[in-house]
C-alpha cells in the first residue's frame, strides 16, 4: 500500500546504490582485497586531522545547550558569517551571514531550493551527463526536468541545444562543475555564454530563471584549473554546497545554500528558504557539524590524494586502450564503455569483481562511471582486472 | 518569484518559530533575565555525560572513515540492531535492525513515512490540539489533513468523531502520546478503543490504514504513568522516534522509524522508506549521531529536571486560577487563556516578557501553551509576571 509515486521510485531505484550495496556483500564473498568497487562516490580520504581537533574541542569548550540545540532554521549565525567569510576570501564575494543557509549536505540544499523555487510543471534544465537524483529531487515538487543531451566530444555542455531548449516555462537550470560524474570542469568561457543566454531568455520571456550551481566538488580539481564561482557570472545564482567531499564527512549531512543579495525577490527567497528547510523536516542541519565546518571552513581538501589516483589510472586506462576525457576536477573517470549497451559491460566487469557504474544512470548511455576515491593499492591490484575486461572485447 | 505554495506558507509561517526569535531579541534588549521565555520545546537540560562520552571515545576510537562515510540510507546496521535491542528490553518488542530506519529527527521520519505512504488527496486524521507542522508534513505530499476536533475536559482524543471521520480515503492517523501542546498521555484504554475503530474501517473499507505514532516525548512521563507501545495494539503501527528531548539533542537531528514486520505490505514500506529518505535529500541520518545513540540506546532521559518545572509552574499558575489539565507527559502546559482571544492574550502577556504560545498555532484556540524546559529559577522570576497578567483581567 505505498504511494504509486514511490512504487515507480522503488523499482528504478538507485542503481549506484545498489552496487554499492553488492559491493559489501561480495567483499564478504571474495575477500575485500578482491573486489575492486569503484561505484560510490565515497571519500577514501580521511578528514583533514582539523576536523576531528575542532570536533573534541566543541564538545569539551562550548556551552552543550548551544552546541545541541536549537538554532534559527537557517543555521548559527557565526557559522554562517564564518562560511561567508571563508568565501569572500577565496572568491573575492561579499557575502555576509545573511546569504547563507546551513543544509542538511547539498541534496538537502537542492530540494531546499527547489521547494522554494517550483510550482508544479516548472521545468529544470539539466546538461547530460548529470547526477541522477536531480530527476528524483524536481520530481519531489512536481517540477519537469528538461534534459540537454550530452557534448561527448568534451562533455562541456551542449549550449546550442540549451538555447534551443530554455524558455518561458524554465525556472531554474542545474549545473554541477567539476561534473559528476565526467570530472570535467565548465571553463569560464563557457559560463559566460551561459549566462548571457539565460540573460536574453530572461529578457524575452520576462520571467526569472535561476541558475542553480551544485558544487561538492569545487575544491577537488587539478593541475591548477580554474573553477570560476559562478555567482559573479550571472544574478541569479544560487550554490549549493557540501563538506562530504571536501573534508570527506558525506554521513554527515552537512553544506550549505549561497543566496546572494543580487537574487531577483532576494528576501522572499531567503526567507521561504528557511520555511522550507524546516518544513521539509531538516529543521537545521546538525548542529554540532554545524560548529564544526564554521571552524574549518579553511580547511583545504586533500585533493592530492585523488590526483594520485586519478594519474595513475587515467595513465593505465588510457594505455589499455580505453577512451576517455582526462578529468580536471572530482574523483570520477567517465569511460566509453566497450560495447554499446553500458549495462551489459558493467555486468561482464563484474566476473572480474569490478563494480563500475553505467552511464545510463547519468542520461549518457554507452559509458561508464569509475569513482576513483578508493584505496590507491585497490586501484593498483584492480588494472589486471580492467586489463582481462578489455581483452575480452579484443578477443 | 519563489512558488505559490511557499508564499501561502512564508506569511503563515510557524509563531513558534517567530516567537524564538523575537525571543532572542527581547532578551537583548530587556536582558536576558528580565525575559521569559516560554515559547519553544528547546530542552533545557544538559545532554546526559553518557551522550559526550560517548562522541567523544568513538572520535578517538572508531575508523574516520567509517564514523563520518556513507552507510546505507537506513543507517548503520549495528547502530539499528542496538536500536531495536533497547525497544525489546523496554518494551517487550521483538524488533531487529529490519525494523528500524534511523532518520534526521521525528520531523525527517515523519516525512519519510508520508512520502512512502500518501497519494495526492490521502486523508490523513489528526487529532487537536496538535503540533501545527504535522499540516506542512502532510501538504508536503499532497495529502488532506482531516482534523478531530479537541476534547477540552481532558484532551484525550474525541474518538466518536473520530469514528464518524475515518474514510475509505484515510491513509493514516498521526498521534502524537505524551502530547505536545497538552502534556497529556493517551490511555491504554483509549488506544485499544481507537485501534478497534481502526480495524473495523480497515474491515469495512478494504484498505490499509496505517497508525503513525509521533513519540518524542515517550520518555518525558511523570507520576510512574504508564505510556502504551502503539505496535502492541495495532498491527499498522509506524513509530517515529526522536533523541531530540530524551537525549537532549534536537539541533542534532536524530531519530529513528520503526516500521514492524506486522505491518501490511512491511517489505515494500521498509523498502520505499529507504528510498524516500535517500531521495528527499536526508540521504541517512548523521553519521557521528547515529554512532552515538546507539552507544546510548539505554541511557535515560532526565526526565526529574522537567518534572520539577512541572510541579512548581502548575502549583503556582493553579494558585492564581489559571485553569488547565495537570500534564503526565512532554514538557507543556495547556492553559485556557484569560479571553476568548488567546492570539490578544499572548499579545498581552508580552507586556511582562512573558512569551507564550496561542492554542490557535494548535488548533485549538482559546489556549496557550507554556514550554517548561526551561531553567527553574527563570519560572520562579516569571511568576510575578504571571500574577500581573492575571490580575489584568480581574481588574
Amino acid at each position: 500500500m505505498i504511494s504509486k509515486k514511490m512504487e515507480g521510485l522503488v523499482k528504478n531505484s538507485s542503481v549506484i546504490r545498489a552496487m554499492f550495496e553488492e559491493g559489501k556483500q561480495m567483499a564478504q564473498k571474495y575477500g575485500a582485497e578482491n573486489v575492486f568497487d569503484f561505484s560510490l562516490g565515497n571519500p577514501s580520504a580521511e578528514p583533514p586531522k582539523e576536523v576531528r581537533e575542532a570536533m573534541v574541542s566543541i564538545l569539551m569548550e562550548e556551552n552543550p545547550l548551544v552546541v545541541h540545540g536549537y538554532m534559527n532554521n537557517s543555521g548559527y549565525e557565526d557559522v554562517r558569517a564564518a562560511v561567508a567569510d571563508s568565501l569572500n576570501k577565496r572568491f573575492e564575494t561579499a557575502f555576509t551571514e545573511k546569504n547563507i543557509l546551513m543544509t542538511v549536505g547539498a541534496a538537502g540544499g537542492l530540494n531546499v531550493i527547489l521547494k522554494t523555487l517550483l510550482d508544479p510543471g516548472d521545468e529544470v534544465i539539466v546538461f547530460a551527463p548529470y547526477f541522477g537524483e536531480y530527476n528524483n529531487y524536481i520530481s519531489n515538487f512536481d517540477g519537469k526536468a528538461v534534459v540537454i543531451s550530452p557534448n561527448t566530444v568534451d562533455f562541456q555542455p551542449n549550449l546550442r541545444e540549451f538555447a534551443g531548449k530554455i524558455s518561458e516555462k524554465t525556472k531554474a537550470v542545474i549545473v554541477n562543475t567539476p561534473n559528476n560524474p565526467t570530472g570535467v570542469v565548465y571553463s569560464e568561457k563557457m559560463i559566460m555564454a551561459m549566462a548571457e543566454i539565460m540573460y536574453k531568455a530572461q529578457d524575452a520571456f520576462g520571467t526569472s530563471i535561476y541558475l542553480i550551481s551544485d558544487e561538492p566538488y569545487r575544491e577537488l580539481a587539478y593541475d591548477g584549473v580554474f573553477v570560476p564561482y559562478l555567482t559573479k557570472y550571472y544574478e541569479n545564482t544560487i550554490v549549493a554546497y557540501s563538506y562530504s567531499k571536501s573534508l570527506s564527512l558525506p554521513g554527515e549531512r552537512i553544506g550549505y545554500l549561497v543566496m546572494p543579495d543580487e537574487l531577483e525577490d532576494f528576501e522572499d527567497i531567503a526567507a521561504a528558504a528557511n520555511v522550507a528547510n524546516r518544513i521539509l523536516g531538516f529543521v537545521n542541519a546538525p548542529s554540532l557539524l554545524q560548529r564544526t565546518v564554521g571552524r574549518c571552513a579553511l580547511v583545504p581538501a586533500e585533493a592530492e590524494v585523488y590526483n594520485r589516483n586519478r594519474e595513475l589510472l587515467y595513465g593505465e586506462l588510457t594505455r589499455m586502450g580505453y577512451e576517455m576525457v582526462k578529468p580536471e576536477g572530482a574523483f570520477y573517470l567517465f569511460i566509453k564503455a566497450l560495447e554499446e549497451d553500458d549495462r551489459a559491460f558493467c555486468q561482464r566487469a563484474k566476473k572480474y569483481n569490478l563494480l563500475v557504474v553505467p552511464g545510463s544512470s547519468f542520461a549518457c548511455p554507452g559509458y561508464v562511471r569509475l569513482a576513483y576515491c578508493v584505496d590507491y593499492t585497490m586501484i593498483k591490484r584492480a588494472l589486471p582486472a580492467f586489463e582481462k575486461l578489455a581483452a575480452e572485447y579484443q578477443a
